[in-house]
């Protein structure tokens, strides 16, 4: 089992401690057996330390590793921070007023890392090789590698099984992630930027199923899907890219389909309050969208709702139908390039991809109708937001030229995407990708 | 008012009289009210007639214009009917059971016309120019035309809001329709094949609102939403092929989107048993369907109904965006050309369309998610038939390739597509287009 | 067929004709075939006419049977009707403005019913027995008998299968409704109050199916239930008000359950731009419910779509589970009693239904979502209305006190009711059943 | 933080060894960082071991503390352990086939706690005061009590915000959870029942909001009502059992409604491959189901979904309407006093609930369409299971009995109840409440 971040934020040891001026710390308090994280930046003056606690004024005192401070938020309530500071780490404890019951207080501990301070030179890529795997989008795992805006990663990932490319079970069925990544910087309220740059098959088949999801068939077929589900192996022509039906007969003997490689999961760790989420399961942090979209070439954005963001990624499809209806698409291992940036203080209320030629939200709801409610409203919000038309006009564009499609019915929830030709549009205020 | 076809079958009486042999009667019969259409199929050898009635056997006999003949369904029921029969016209009465009560007979009065003999000679190409429209999708409104699989129809629609190419209100408001076309042959349990020879449109302007539909918006924004549904102008550029926003400032000043003319509504009289349906409406018979690709050079297949399919259309658009999200797409005249053929026997479950590239069901719904039930089962369907797949080929094939998108949004029903690359098929066991 | 209102008007002549002072008018004009009815109130001072066209000034001249008015909207259109009145009738045409182009105006028919003085007394009882049925919620069928507010009428429906307290078939199956009864002073914008005073079993069977409706189960059970739906005769106990399948063995040898006799069907006509609706279907005029609280002792507010509101009733059921899950519930023929009500000037966005106890809102829509918005939604309406809440305090009731139930599953258009106890409210500002 | 269960299985030590004969192990397995809890029943018979292993036969061999056995399923794949054993305590490590690669095998560590013997006599009542909370329904979490079938307990929740009796906030807000009880002889494929005995307030006020949740009103208050959502705290009479809004004036200034205390949180462990759920989500392990009639007096039946079955409780509610449509309900502490029974061997598709009168079944899911075919889903199963119905009985039965209410919109999933008046149904062929 991978060691929960409270056990082993080891990771930060190997950074060396900012020898003054300003640190960035990751806080994790524990609120009644529950993670709660925050970013802390803190200014060292002499024995004095000002600063800010994810938009709280702090300010506080250093005698040697012990150190005290208090942060204040807009309805002054204060909270008192008392601990112990060495080689990147602090541990302590935080007193709380309950805001239920003015008599009353509460303690809870916390420990933090410290973040080490930006390389310098250009962005760095850097090649990174799993060795465990995460069943869920969680806050609480201890991050496998931090990147800073800008950087790349070469990594590879696991199918939805668990299998390798070598045909070794590494992990848990379910869509196993690798990560997280944390992003240096990323706040709540940012949006993480992840460009796909490249998606590579490595082994030579693919996992499926000749199912249909309950969701996607009416009554009168209803019995007869109810016989289906046995396991489809498919065969895939890395050279040519081609995929096809390891023991095809009749009507399919000769079916070949071109594959489209793209990955089923992206996302980031669910925000406060959260417990860890089922890597099948999808949010607004993004999560198992299986959206045929997230393909090489093309922008993922994502609502940050952690400190670093946090991101995973894995369950790579060498192709998928719309709505992954056979539950399976081709699940397959592959190898995998991003890169990362963020945008700032700029939230979104949905999952963006932008592709060279088309932008596209995604809504994600338990049923398609609530789905695609969530997916127009997202639309429009960037229209608005990014091409800075009203809502009338962002209306009247989409009344000639918004597309949707079904990407996701296999899951929990449903997925909805609205697209938009970006040929159509207006120059943008904002720049694309960042 | 369009007379109704009980007073008005005048239309049978060009057509000279079968002097012998076979002839075939479109009869309708008054069942308290709601009015019953039947295919009579009657020999005549001296006073002997013989025949079919919908599938029923018939036997009788004529005497100068008294005619009496009897039908015997499949359970032993018999109808006796007594009738005069001159130049083409039927009245008389209908004798039948009372299946509820044994004891009991009911009468009911019927009126028949009957069909001319098929021209001979190739296909023929008719010129139409509508003098009325229906506001209805009706069984009981006499056809405009009589035309037989193979011909062709050049005709012209006017706008939804009922004005014509020169600006002019023709009708009333909500869709009116050209027709309906009696295509002679066809009966209930076959489907009508309909190919969009042209769509062009023959005006300057287009009308649409500034709205979206409350079922595309998110609660966040509903309230917004709810003060927009401003009319809005489009100016049309027939030689560029581009529309554009009258008056048009801001983001959207040089806002321009190319047109993709299209039939909003096309649709065949409902069964028996229901009245007539509002043309802002859809069903099995089509109707005010709104899917961008009923477009030039595509085909639709529609389940005939009726005898005769009594096919009418209407309604179109010089450029719609998925789910006519602002209740009126660019909504203009247009010239069209069409033409019809039969599939006879074989009845489908949802409307079926077919581009050069891809076939396409539609399945309609209350819900997103209903109609997505449809349009996949219509899609499994179309593969099974016409393709020669079993369930779990089919089932194989819709997870690597299948394609849904969401043209209508903006009815009572909403719509669903589901869409297959042809390229990707087994060769066709039926005869497209046919 | 029962004759259109175009061509039967004659019920209107047995009323003697005002000799002076103001007169009520039904005006129905032709729209290219859509009938459009209006409440013409003239006012005669020798050879001057004024008055009102739905809310628009009117004024005029008679000469002999010759008269002429016009009528003038608030956006200063003028429409010049031109005609000829004697014993009650009037027939003619109006001459209108196009409102696309001002160059153009467009002739269209009409015929006129004058609507009888208002009987002196106190409200009366009127025994109606009917003769025909309609098989649509129809605004263009002449009204069978013409009541005034207060009164009441005794009449008995058939089955939805269109079979009488005899077992004599009477009309076409799918629920065949008495009426319209036209209400003497209902105009759009009003509500109609329709108190059920009695519903009384008149035969010893009902039918029913074994079925369950394909909405109501999952994927689990859809093999084995597509092979249900055979039919099932239930035996009535009139005396102890109790039924049982006629043939039931194993564990329903013994089952018996209490009748709840209720109006499955209870609608008034659809308003202008409608065409005639299935009596299968529903909609803001109320149509096949099928509420099993529309029930003796309640009363049922309904929002008028046309002048005289033109009120039908049928398809009793004996008793039906909530959902009418089989699809029929238990069909029967009824006699029953009921009186009529109008709210001059109060709209409802929702049927709404009143116990003894609870205040109950209807919603109805393609899905339970969608029809559980509407359900609530005229709740808050409500409760706002009537009981002078604000939204807050409606809400904190909602929360604390509503009941939702599910009466309809079985149609097109789904049901949910809102209920609210009537005990828990504070005193209602309006007068209940008026 | 609770201590997660792999490092606390301290509360087995207190258990005395089992000096021979059968004793039951929990085996939590380490899958990839995924437990995996399964139920090892081991007879000892001098160094030879023997017993079953979640139904897989094992045998093996005891020498000292060193204990070596392995389990075969019925594909036969065999697994080898090697662990120690002392004082009820056992360690070890498990040699897995890997399925997907039959020269793959995988190691992965378990840990075991011993379930100590029954205690005999009579059902026990335990009296549990909790010290922390849990704000996830998680398998992972050591349980607070052991109790056997017929036990009761005697606790007390806090209320949703985390606040208990005293005003004092013990837990984080999100509906914490009293919990897990272990109860022994539980496995996955069991049902258990849970007798709710006693919910009593125990605190003089509850906490609410004035709002509407997104998914129950209409565009057209949509706007308004997102300007709702402030505190309203209603005040409690214990003696009378009414509540009321604090600051209540107008229309409301006199609104008291009687309280029906009930537990909005009852849920069982999710089962294998589940990560921890939030306690503000549902499925079929119960969890928020917001249900009115889990009130005192009732019996709830849950499927078992892990050994032990886990059972948490909390987020109680003083009094709420169906839908819980202000997102809070009057929520409160409470006192609650509960008893377990088992029924081996016997699963259930969702959860279900009998009244004196009633039995219930709870449908949950993304959208109330399919929440409503599980709950009918879920009854046809009772209707068979426990009443000998054939699928057309338990249809005609349905069809005039069945109700539908829906306690909950609040979440992320809405609940249907269907239920059925238990004096209409047969004798039950098995024993209610077991």
């Amino acid at each position: 089992m991978k060691p929960s971040w409270a056990c082993a934020a080891a990771i930060a040891l190997v950074y060396t401690t900012g020898a003054h001026g300003s640190d960035t710390w990751i806080l994790r308090t524990d609120l009644w057996g529950n993670p709660a994280f925050s970013t802390l930046k803190l200014d060292q003056t002499g024995a004095a330390l000002s600063g800010m606690l994810d938009g709280d004024k702090v300010e506080g005192q250093a005698k040697g590793p012990d150190v005290t401070f208090t942060s204040v938020d807009t309805a002054g309530n204060a909270v008192h921070f008392r601990g112990k500071m060495a080689a990147g780490r602090m541990t302590g404890e935080g007193d709380y007023p309950d805001t239920n019951n003015r008599q009353a207080r509460a303690s809870h501990r916390f420990t933090a890392w410290r973040l080490p301070d930006r390389p310098t030179g250009p962005p760095r890529i850097h090649d990174f090789v799993p060795t465990d795997y995460s069943n869920s989008w969680n806050a609480d795992r201890a991050p496998v590698l931090t990147v800073w805006p800008g950087d790349s990663v070469r990594t590879r990932t696991i199918d939805s099984g668990g299998v390798d490319e070598k045909g070794v079970t590494r992990a848990l069925f379910g869509n196993p992630q690798v990560g997280p990544f944390f992003v240096a910087g990323a706040e709540p309220g940012d949006t993480l930027v992840i460009h796909v740059r490249k998606l590579a098959l490595n082994r030579d088949y693919a996992d499926s199923l000749d199912m249909i999801v309950g969701r996607a068939v009416g009554t009168s077929l209803a019995g007869r899907v109810a016989d289906l589900g046995k396991p489809v192996r498919w065969t895939l022509d890395r050279v040519r890219g081609l995929a096809r039906p390891e023991h095809a007969d009749g009507a399919l003997k000769d079916f070949t389909v071109p594959v489209r490689p793209m990955l089923g999961g992206l996302g980031v760790a669910p925000g406060f309050g959260s417990p860890a989420i089922s890597t099948g399961d999808t949010g607004a942090f993004g999560g198992n969208m299986d959206f045929p979209d997230i393909a090489a070439g093309n922008i993922v954005y994502l609502r940050v709702q952690q400190p670093g963001a946090l991101l995973y990624l894995g369950d790579a499809h060498a192709l998928q139908g719309d709505g992954e209806t056979s539950q399976y698409a081709l699940e397959t291992s592959m190898n995998v390039e991003f890169s990362v940036d963020l945008i700032k203080g700029k939230a979104i209320s949905t999952p963006r991809v932008e592709s060279p030629t088309e932008i596209m939200t995604l809504g994600q709801a338990g049923s398609l109708d609530e789905a695609l409610r969530a997916a127009t409203t997202g639309m429009l919000g960037w229209l608005m937001q990014d091409y800075g038309m009203t809502l009338s006009q962002a209306a009247q564009v989409l009344g000639v030229a918004v597309k949707y499609d079904i990407p996701n019915l296999a899951g929990r929830s449903v997925g909805v995407a609205a697209r938009m030709d970006k040929a159509l549009l207006p120059p943008r205020i904002t720049r694309p990708g960042l």
